[in-house]
């Protein structure tokens, strides 16, 4: 356990945030966040849609949920707070430790990514410049595990483990259908880091199955190559699968299928577009039939199919983040310990702004394929993904 | 029973097809198939990707399949023979009886939707036609629910069960996130009927809640009335989730979103397209941001969340298809009776080519919204669908 930054402010008030995008599990964080609050007799307020709720009073007492709620609220995906979108500017950042002070909140517990964990650091210092007594922590989420100093980021799970079954299914789907239809392009989250179209290859039925492509953000995507490799796996196996990471560029980092002449109001819309205009390319080169399919909202927070380790973990985060705070860590993010009991900390300036990317030896950049290396890393934090299905091979 | 249409031609050897689109739960009746064939001493073969696979002889023994391999079968989505894209033409339907007859086959099952049994009713109207002994008959699969005769499809539970648990977790994801983003317009399955779109009022967690508007394909759509129903349902509520059949059309019977000018080979493509085509005109209209999201290829064969009443009942179906055939049916297709046990059965010319569309005491055309008797209908073929999640108004 790392002791690098402690305080001997006194907590006894503490309010709470979820900023970012949804997770299958972030209510898990929350969860255990008032669990171990009410149990240490501890008063815990949440914000409601963020910074938005503490600057118009939308603030709710979550010491009155019972036993049962809390249950519930363990079994509830998305956001139960809501998020914000509101821009903090300067003025904002000075505005919350003073409205925080105003209400007698001595602490504040934000859950989130990267992004989140620069924004705290910003509100501590906020509180030291204006000499206001504020704890403040951070509690990691993210379902794209690009967190620094943390194995992987609770959310993630799940939505890997979605993922990978959906694609699982998909292809099977396809293999059926071949005959109809050849070649299908599916994309999933993570804009600027591809853990998530990794994930997939949890869903390949043999060494050559499906998924047969996968394509980072972490490498330049270059499209000559990419019409050869599927014409490669079209010609060996009759269907092709590949998965892409919603951010692929070029070489000169511009998004993959993006339009530049569009104008700024449509930019994101058409950044999310790589796998229907892949599709089209590949329709138009190889004379094949091809969709494009991205895997829909609810890859960052289908509760139906979560992943329990990832639950479990995400749980505890919570719970742990209380234990810290009673130990008066200050301007840390509060991690979970290999023993799923303890906790470690970093410094806030350590993880906010910073990103985790696919490290090289879990890729194969030739075969766009993952690693042995990678399946090893990714099979603990899954657990099952066993292959149930029968398919013709089984057969002989 | 009905027992309108028999024979008295001796069945030993039996081929089967699974047809169309894929399912979470086609290969369940496969394997009831298979698992009474083999119980009844019969000989089954299975033709791969259809008629295509008969006329090519790639056809497999079904009848060496282990109760081991039945079991991963039962459990294995998508169409385990593989689906046809093979136009039958005049000369095929000639060709099929024949070709079915010098391998000794004497029993056709075509399990499918309308389109095949009206294939069925054709084929075995060909047999009669060149004096081949050949018993048909059909066996029902659609996840869209359309086909006659009977109260439900085998396909549709599972398919229905996916998209009410996905919408109420997109739902849930918007609700957290509406300060960012405010619509929802969620395409899913269904050409000419709204069965699965209905399905999706599983999702609501209060009368008032999401999803708050559903459009049948089974009713004109009409474009100004679509944004008055979602700037009405945003003033009440904050955000909106509406959700489309994937076919809805314009009085004139004009796919929405479709473009008149596009050339054929492209007409499908954008017929698929009437959520993004919404989503732009919400955004242009109520200056909200909308986003479109079609709920993947996997509603169709999502294997981890089938629902159990529909896997069994598919299976059964399976079963009692070889009871029917060992009873000397013929011409017809066989359904499972309501004591899951028996069968009864329709003439093929009764189903084929036909359509059920959802009646009209299931829709509030003005609201939108499915009722009552819809619920009361889908419940018991759904099963358990608890609502276990937290949201704040349960905090009162």
């Amino acid at each position: 356990m790392t002791v690098s930054m402690t305080t001997n402010k006194k907590v006894n008030k503490i309010a709470v945030v979820q900023t970012g995008g949804c997770s299958a599990v972030i209510n898990s964080t929350l969860a255990g966040i008032v669990e171990n609050a009410k149990a240490s007799g501890l008063t815990i307020y949440g914000l409601l849609n963020g910074f938005e709720g503490l600057l118009n009073n939308k603030i709710i007492d979550l010491s009155v949920l019972t036993k049962e709620q809390i249950d519930k609220l363990r079994n509830t995906p998305a956001m139960f707070l809501g998020s914000s979108r509101m821009f903090l500017t300067k003025e904002i950042f000075k505005a919350i430790p003073q409205k925080l002070n105003e209400l007698g909140i001595d602490a504040l517990i934000m859950i989130g990514g990267n992004g989140t964990m620069y924004a705290a650091k910003v509100i501590h210092q906020s509180a030291v410049e204006q000499n206001i007594d504020l704890v403040v922590v951070g509690s990691p989420k993210t379902v794209d595990n690009d967190m620094f100093g943390i194995e992987y980021s609770p959310g993630f799970g799940s939505a890997a483990k979605y993922i990978a079954q959906l694609v699982r299914d998909i292809s099977v789907d396809l293999e059926s259908m071949k005959t109809f239809e050849q070649v299908r392009i599916i994309e999933v989250m993570g804009r600027s880091v591809g853990w998530l179209a990794a994930a997939s290859m949890l869903a390949k039925r043999s060494e050559k199955g499906a998924p047969h492509l996968i394509y980072l953000p972490e490498h330049d995507f270059n499209e000559v190559e990419f019409v050869e490799d599927v014409k490669k796996v079209y010609e060996e196996n009759g269907f092709v699968v590949a998965v892409i990471g919603e951010g692929i560029h070029d070489s000169e980092g511009n998004p993959v299928g993006s339009n530049p002449f569009a104008d700024v109001k449509q930019a994101s819309k058409i950044y999310g577009g790589a796998s229907t205009y892949l599709a089209s390319l590949i329709s138009e080169k190889l004379n094949l039939k091809a969709r494009a399919q991205d895997l829909t909202m609810a890859q960052r927070c289908f509760g139906a199919l979560r992943s329990d380790i990832d639950e479990q973990k995400a749980y505890k985060i919570g719970f742990v983040t209380i234990e810290a705070l009673k130990d008066n860590h200050d301007n840390e993010m509060i991690c979970l310990a290999d023993n799923n009991e303890d906790y470690y900390t970093i410094a806030l300036e350590d993880v906010g702004g910073k990103e985790k990317k696919v490290p090289d030896d879990f890729y194969d950049a030739k075969n766009k394929q993952m690693t042995k290396d990678f399946k090893e890393w990714i099979m603990p934090i899954i657990g099952n993904f066993d292959d149930k299905y029968l398919s013709l091979s089984d057969m002989k």
